[in-house]
């Protein structure tokens, strides 16, 4: 097996995995820079544990400029009780801590996107040590995982849970009903076309159940937000009986991304008007929104047109474009 | 007087201010740097005028991260016809270009933050250079200012219009009656405390009717806020006469910002959770925020406490916050 | 073979290049980064196609602060009729556009140096990206290719087209014969030693048709060097029959760089000062150039002596110089 | 007087201005930065000097990237002997050492531009401390002042010396004198409009016989324009009485630059073609240059036309240009 | 008065000065930027009362990167109790707190060196505002004022305290009797010479008893350098009264620095081998230092040598040395 | 074997190493880069050889922040006389030549930490390259290695040689031999635990007698450590037998390093405060270091424990700590 080979991770948890109650602790990644020769990456971590039962492996910040699952994992980390728990729940609130730190996308160490490193190397870059930790002593140990996305700073998303369509369907079954307890007012079914480095293929290709959100945008959170990804938490954990209690239902409505038809790029940079807002619906061929040229006023701005009859679920967010950008994404209801 | 004594602006317009019909064409500020000798700066600058009447001075851009005003003027440029204008229409979509190439607040040359850079010095900074013209040309040609502002890409703000309590009450009348014009979802009576180096200032020293808004924020614009922006505009031409057809009314809810309660500021860097949204109702004392220290997990958040009863007008945008920034603004209406 | 284990180009072309006509369109090459989640870089292509007949690929900004390959491929794309063409031209006027957008010679994504690319990764960097779409796609449909360098911002050449001296002679004359209808002032036989990750070498190893050129340099183009570039371009397509009409004749000097005598770098960082020019003879130990230390006036200068008789063929182009510069190149005539 | 208000220069020399011989020193100037708590600027000159006779104060690297000035100067700081002068040479390399030391236009300390900082300030920036140095301290000693200029990386021009047209005719034509004298193949009468800040202004204020040049450009030095630096100080000199010797005389063209009408600005960025060179003839409404918008093959070119007959006397040197970049001067023959 | 026409400091203090007790509190400034547009800087301050007596004014970080100061304030600020104090103590131990959060000289926001800002600007840099602050609110609440220096990263100094030379020579009297009481293992006094700008000069000239250190360098502290802040800073309060108890008394060794003779600077950059360590004794012409070319072995290294007999009193820090830097600083005892 | 298959290294040496006498040369390496095409790293090197003996590679800056070694090793290569000489001495006093060059412990081109890229790659980084030089050119060459360490900017160490414990007992005895030869005041016996990609690992693998030294730190060097650096060398060198004269003998202490005990990191960033020097005792339990939080005064400090009795054998320089630095190193005499 390829792991065999591999020296071990240079990470060290100052936590304990079988220790039952609440640790709050660091996984510590050393890491020899010009401003401290001998100083380390500390990513929080989280393990509450109470005897048997399965195990979750909770993230967020996966990319480090989206809010919501931080949110809820940090305020699950302070709250939850071990006593109501039953199995182990393992709390990651910013997997790519030194993104986060910095509220970018991608490392501010090595520009490092967590999400295409996998299965990483303990030999790499520190995003690509981080990766290689969840993947040959994280994910081991979880049955089932949640991460969090969202939109980050350059695009907003309607809130939906998601798991992937799947070759082992009893897999895929068990994810699509933890997306539908979830319960975000939005729910997708994925086709991964291009899965190479992910870390949901990472988890999936364990055997994991693995479920996944997009739940706003835009570099920040919002009151709505955020609960609905404290809420959803809960809810998964309750599905998976590692806490007790019913599943809040509030009914979620079931999406699909057809095709490439989906995307609308921007062939030209400038200021963009939205013609429509996000869960707005569009027919085929309607403009969704216009680009300005800026350096002059007086131009026609290019449009932007929808491929095909849907509604809006995810939109470019900054007011300026540039050529290549996604500008618009439509999905449809199921 | 003190502009005597002033050299010459060294912008000079491709524009001729007093000819009739739609012109689109820039003000060419001389700018050597290292990599362009005999450079300048560009701003786009479009004049659409007919014949006798009063002349609105129409501004976007004063902080180069803010969308709604240069949406709904880019937009009024192209579209305006002269024929249905009687009077003068200014439009600056950009006042900061530079800062609004970029995406930021504040000039990438200098620094600048151009509502603080005013009467501006021809032989200042180039921010500066700019001020001095809006001050010095522009602004003398005006009857009526119309400046938009939003949160840009670290405040949001419910959507309003607004104009400054003035001493002069017959002045202060006539722009709250473009305020109510514009037709905002709300409406704001500002006193400005500190308002050395305001544009706002500046024209209104100057006797001109100033009025500004606040339409959103986060460095972005939705179909919505930017269409308030381009209502609000054809609404304020309309009640000043220089276009034709009915102010088209919404309704507005006016409201003040009465004391230095209305503001509450973090004093720890952290990760923000909002409890409440824009619009929502608070209550003194109650919390509206949670900030927690992100190198642990298990520690308790810092609690963001409303000091008086209202609802909340303005927050932070992104999802992390530093010490010494603005949390939360709280209003009330009246 | 080894193409057959790699994953699929992540590129993306917006032209169908077996259609006949004239397209104009991007290849579009998916890149998330930091501001901008799901962005693209978007190269230009051009490809005029008229039935039946051989294959030319013309290239520019393989380095990307080389200029005359861009002027003449821009040129050719917008003023070739394909009713002129017998065959197909394929027209990339900036192969790395990301460092011809920043006038850099390598990408200011990457670092990439794509000369230094080939034959490149399809889950590698930016650079390597396009490589490996060159290796894989556009390579294979191409017989002859014209790959445009100059000098770039640091080197100055005397304007010369050239061939590579290779083991398949029937291919070397064909491409020495190409070479002689491009018809620049200067012709050049190379024989490279450390050809690892050349696009040259690349399109050679395929037993394509391949010649290049240096027309110039210092991060600019004149008319007179654009001249040579666009009337050697028809040039070899007229010779390739691609085109007809005349092969427009002007004669050209064939130059050799027998040895690393040719070559002479600078020991010590300073002004330069260069008592030849471009085109001048300079006998065996000769002074070329001196170089100043510029702390301090009084100080003798360093001396660059020729190491063999001929004519200064490449030159160090900025004013100042540092440690390790290649300061000079002498070629001799053949 | 201004003067006496001021606080003294914190320069110090480490030569004496009145003393016979050579002397190579420097001017050091206190400079206090994070990386050098008690760190200094050293700007090289260079005092040659026997007995009684008129001074000149010769200056290069006014502007960083500007290079025939630097090298003559080097090179007659190191050669000119005391036993051939006549009174006293002061020599400055490089005005503003530290914009020379990065090969830039502007300081890289305070982004200043020497020849828009006179008369300075001694407790201003480090740009402004030297100018007032040479203000108060230097220029004084100073009979005739030859200031060097090229077009530096971004412009490219036709060599010629220049004066300017004054007020006081007697002052203008020693003026014009010298510069018949130095040489050039070209000479330009210049009729300064906007002289705030300049060290030609400064100088000429006080009665200083001020010349100056522009060389050539690009960032670069050739031979032949190193060589007319060379050759015009040395004339210069002989014709002040300072050193003996003919005047080497080649003829020169006189040029005029009569109005606006001179000038061609880019409205539009793009990668730009210049259809002639620069001493070329060009008439009224011809095509000097085209400008290709980069991001898509097939679209028109821009065209710059010239707005009077003339010869193309400099141009915008780099491949690339942006909106409000100088792109082409044009001069007419006297 | 200036202060009379001088709008009032934006700065804002959550400490109430006349209060007894202890309280920990801020001085926040209002800074609007890119990231942050309602942001502000926030400086801690303490002020420990109680009932009538003096005012000490205690300061740390006025260069960010000296250390003892503010470990003497921190501790102090912690462990000062009200009832041990007859008066007041206002501890600040960071005054220019954007420096001293990165750890440089001067302020990352606008490169602001704090000792060369007073009187400071309410409207100027954020340097200047703090500067003004100071000058306009803190200083005339003192009686005595204690300042912290060391040599910071780029220098390092034998541990003294030191009071100036003043025309006042009663001030300047009780100033040496603080300085004597601090107990530094070295005292100095000092003539400013260039005193323009300096907190020193401030406060001196408003009357009040101003002392100041240098107790090491190199960007940190040691347990030793720490020790005598700490001891120092309490022996102060015991000779002004303030606090209880008997000045703890080692002994101090007075030295001066009588001429320009004791500085030494370096013409040339290299890397720097010193010969002697801080506190060893010099004698006029040995050699101090040698610096290294580093472009190649085999050159003679510069020798600075000492101008007067002596002690080595402080040094330059890192291993490389710039030219213009000042290498070496020898004193002499009295 | 590995070797053969990889290309020659790019490196070209212009010394000779085996011709006797003295030669002062560089290796240069190839590198082509934005602001030199065709530009060269130039890495000084020196050899001293005498005829037939033992060949000792000293070097020094395989950490670029580190002075000790490169004082010694300029200070050795200009001073030692061939005569002396029986055997080589090969001398690069800066290993990581564009670190030392930036006074920064990695590669300010690649980030590339020297000690942690062997074996290198011909085809790789800038760092790599160099380390493939060194491990398939100079290393083959060399019986005995001496490579020199300090702590660098971030770090501080009581003076030290060491060796490693290794497999090859006799190997190992022969390091130890050489290490008490050095006379440092401090030596050590290092079990490596983490050695891959070191030059130490590469040397011992090749059977080398591989000796290192951690002489101070800080980011400087002083008289005193200077000089354990130059007289180490030559005892080295004495006791190999490669210069005559007997070993000038101070005794030494031996100290270890038993377990992972030894080190404390810093969980929280703050301001440090030592509370013992380095050499000095420290107990288990004891605490070695506060650190404050800068944002407020009246905290209570972080307080760093000894894990174990010993003494302080290593400590965090800079005032500022980050979460994650090692703060305290303790060690245990033997």
């Amino acid at each position: 097996m390829r792991e065999q080979h591999l020296r071990p991770s240079p990470i060290s948890a100052t936590v304990d995995f079988e220790a039952d109650g609440v640790q709050h602790g660091v996984l510590r990644l050393p890491y020899s820079r010009d401003d401290s020769a001998w100083g380390s990456v500390m990513i929080p971590i989280a393990v509450v544990k109470n005897g048997a039962g399965p195990t979750a492996l909770l993230t967020g910040g996966n990319h480090g400029d989206e809010y919501e699952g931080p949110i809820a994992l940090f305020d699950l980390a302070r709250s939850l009780d071990p006593a109501e728990v039953r199995g182990r729940v393992i709390i990651v609130p910013a997997m790519n801590y030194p993104a986060f730190q910095e509220g970018t996308r991608t490392s501010p160490i090595d520009r490092g996107n967590m999400n295409r490193s996998f299965p990483g190397r303990p030999d790499g870059t520190v995003t690509e040590k981080i990766a290689d930790y969840f993947h040959r002593v994280l994910l081991p140990l979880a049955d089932i995982v949640l991460d969090f996305h969202s939109g980050g700073r350059t695009l907003d998303f309607l809130p939906f849970c998601a798991a992937h369509i799947l070759e082992d369907k009893l897999q895929e079954a068990k994810a699509f009903e933890l997306v539908e307890a979830f319960g975000a007012p939005y729910s997708m079914k994925m086709l991964e076309i291009d899965a190479v480095g992910m870390y949901d293929t990472a988890a999936e290709e364990m055997g994991k159940i693995f479920i996944t959100t997009e739940l706003g945008g835009g570099g920040t959170a919002t009151a709505r937000s955020a609960g609905i990804a404290k809420r959803g938490t809960r809810n998964v954990l309750r599905r998976a009986g590692i806490i007790g209690g019913e599943v809040a239902c509030f009914g979620t409505q079931w999406l699909d991304m057809p095709s490439e038809d989906c995307f609308a790029f921007a062939e030209d940079a400038g200021l963009v008007e939205f013609l429509v807002d996000l869960g707005d619906a569009v027919s085929k061929g309607s403009v969704i929104a216009l680009i300005y040229p800026i350096g002059r006023t007086g131009a026609e701005p290019i449009e932007i047109r929808a491929r095909m009859h849907g509604l809006l679920v995810a939109r470019h967010f900054p007011g300026l474009i540039k050529a290549g950008d996604c500008c618009a994404v439509v999905g449809v209801g199921i």
